[in-house]
């Protein structure tokens, strides 16, 4: 076939273990023929004119060329004073929709088979504003904020992403019997929006409810569209459902195909530097990245290889249940990458 | 032994199956001799001086005097622009800790077995302000209000709770790395409070991972506690573990004893008056409620029954996977708590 042209990629390797399963990712997509340059950026907040923190320019001016990222857990010391980098990428680059798809795994037990569900969280507002004050001594309030632009803009990329991934439902989750004005305004998007999507199904669901349903039967829901601090509890929990964090990949969208596709684990300081992490989370948003990149091929082939080494369970991460390095891992997902060629 | 003197209970049948259930669970208290007498009233919307909406003034006078209640369901169209009654009824008696068991039921099958943990929710404050502002066209604003009193408060009763109920640990569930100043000060007052109960283990977990965890391994958690919304999701989570809101007790607790103990699944209209109801929630509540007033025997005795049947499964309401009637389960009880004696 045609050789595609080398596409680059801004890679944010991240701490702890970040580095390893990233090197890891890079040889397997070596090994898939995968055409991504890498363009590796280091982030750590510096703090920028008029004592805002920012992210290194170096960093940011790679993302703004290659608008497609890369990235591996950063570590969010809360004493240092700084926001978490995680939600600092989110804001600088406007990636106001968080993408994790839960897809249960074959031959990895969890307590429960067949789950296909996406959640969508909104990733800009809401409960993440950082607004706060203390109004009186003893006596602080958080502000949640919602507009109207961003609840449907999220509405709408949920509704596009069912529809372009043969999806059939969109439940939008809230809490508007409570919040009647800012969850009342989220819903209200998401009607509207529906109202051009004839072909999904829309229904609705009060964010206690979906929980309890979730955890009886996940089989029931299929797209997931929700305010930021729901989905921040939603998707945790749904990754729970699959097997955690460790096989649950992300992704962050903005405009103009500006993506940054993330594994959203620790950055598990105890292990780092052991070979001994499972570089899956991160492999997995590295495939989620190649299907945004159009590369349908290289992500089918590189997920099939990493499902089917978890399957065979002869070569696995000890969080796996096996007692294999993350390079026999590594390698093991290579050889198969290179068998499907 | 000697008779111990009755006590009067504010009975709230409530809408919907309400009525089917309590007469349930009033037979199955007599069946057991336990010395309560009812007092049953209803709660509806009505609307006070100022335009303010109140329970009716009967019911709020039966519970200043009886101080205790039992509450089936209550419906809350949306619709009707008054707030739920269940609110309504908990800020009205400052009923300011929710209080919901989770423990697995032998016998009825569920994705999980030997989950233990009690869910502790603030009820009076946090995202349940109802205090929402449009700020300009299309931007609307919630605010969380979080208070240090109600804060160490529920801390308090989350620690006094775990110390008389013989539980080891207290986990105080938050978001304080996005929330810092208001769930940071809710964080504050657990660990304070914490220091004067050295015998409690005492964790802290963010409520995404609390999520993830607890439907990975219930059986790591005891206690919880938490602000008001996180309790609303993580309430219903659990239950959802254990079997759903048809088997899950809930009591909300005031100062001075005062406390609504209450079945928080819905009204059921589809299958109201039809004698198909499962009764088993506002039962278990029940059974709180004797413990609350010190009746431990009945409350023993009533709990074991609905066990014992749910465990032999020959009389199980449809909900339960049987073919029996509310009726015919109610008597199943009923007879097991007689031969108990
Ligand atoms: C790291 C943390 C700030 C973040 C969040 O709360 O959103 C994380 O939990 C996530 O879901 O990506
Ligand atoms: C009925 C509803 C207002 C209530 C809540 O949101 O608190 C319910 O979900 C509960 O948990 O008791």
């Amino acid at each position: 076939g045609e050789i595609p042209a080398m596409q680059t990629v801004t890679l944010i390797p991240g701490d702890g273990i970040g580095p390893e399963i990233s090197s890891a990712v890079v040889k397997i997509f070596q090994a898939a023929n995968a055409p991504v340059s890498w363009e590796e950026r280091n982030v750590t907040a510096i703090k920028g004119p008029g004592g805002r923190w920012m992210i290194p320019p170096d960093a940011k001016e790679s993302m703004d060329r290659s608008k497609i990222g890369l990235k591996g857990p950063l570590k969010t010391p809360i004493a240092a004073g700084h926001p978490s980098m995680n939600l600092l990428l989110r804001k600088t680059f406007d990636l106001y929709a968080n993408v994790r798809p839960c897809i249960s795994i074959e031959g990895y037990k969890t307590p429960y088979t067949d789950v296909d569900l996406v959640t969508i969280r909104e990733n800009t507002e809401g409960e993440y504003s950082g607004i706060e004050h203390q109004i009186v001594d003893g006596v602080v309030q958080s502000i949640k904020l919602i507009t109207e632009n961003a609840s449907r803009r999220i509405a709408e990329y949920a509704f596009e992403y069912a529809r372009n991934n043969q999806r059939s439902s969109v439940t939008a989750v809230h809490k508007a019997n409570i919040m009647r004005m800012s969850d009342g305004l989220f819903l209200r998007k998401c009607r509207e929006v529906a109202e051009s999507y004839k072909d999904i199904k829309f229904t609705e669901m009060y964010l206690d409810t979906v929980c309890l349903n979730m955890v009886q039967d996940p089989t029931q829901f299929d797209v997931l569209v929700m305010p930021n601090l729901y989905g921040d509890i939603l998707s945790d929990l749904c990754a729970g459902l699959i097997g955690g964090l460790g096989v649950t990949p992300s992704g962050n969208i903005g405009a103009n195909g500006v993506a940054i596709f993330e594994s959203v684990h620790g950055t598990a300081p105890d292990i780092a530097g052991l070979d001994l992490a499972n570089p899956t989370a991160l492999l997995l948003s590295g495939v989620m990245m190649l299907r945004h990149m159009g590369l349908h091929d290289h992500a089918h082939k590189i997920q099939k290889a990493c499902f089917d080494t978890i399957r065979e369970k002869k070569v696995l991460t000890k969080d796996l249940g096996g007692n294999s390095k993350c390079s026999e891992f590594t390698a093991d997902i290579c050889r198969r990458v290179q068998d499907l060629d």
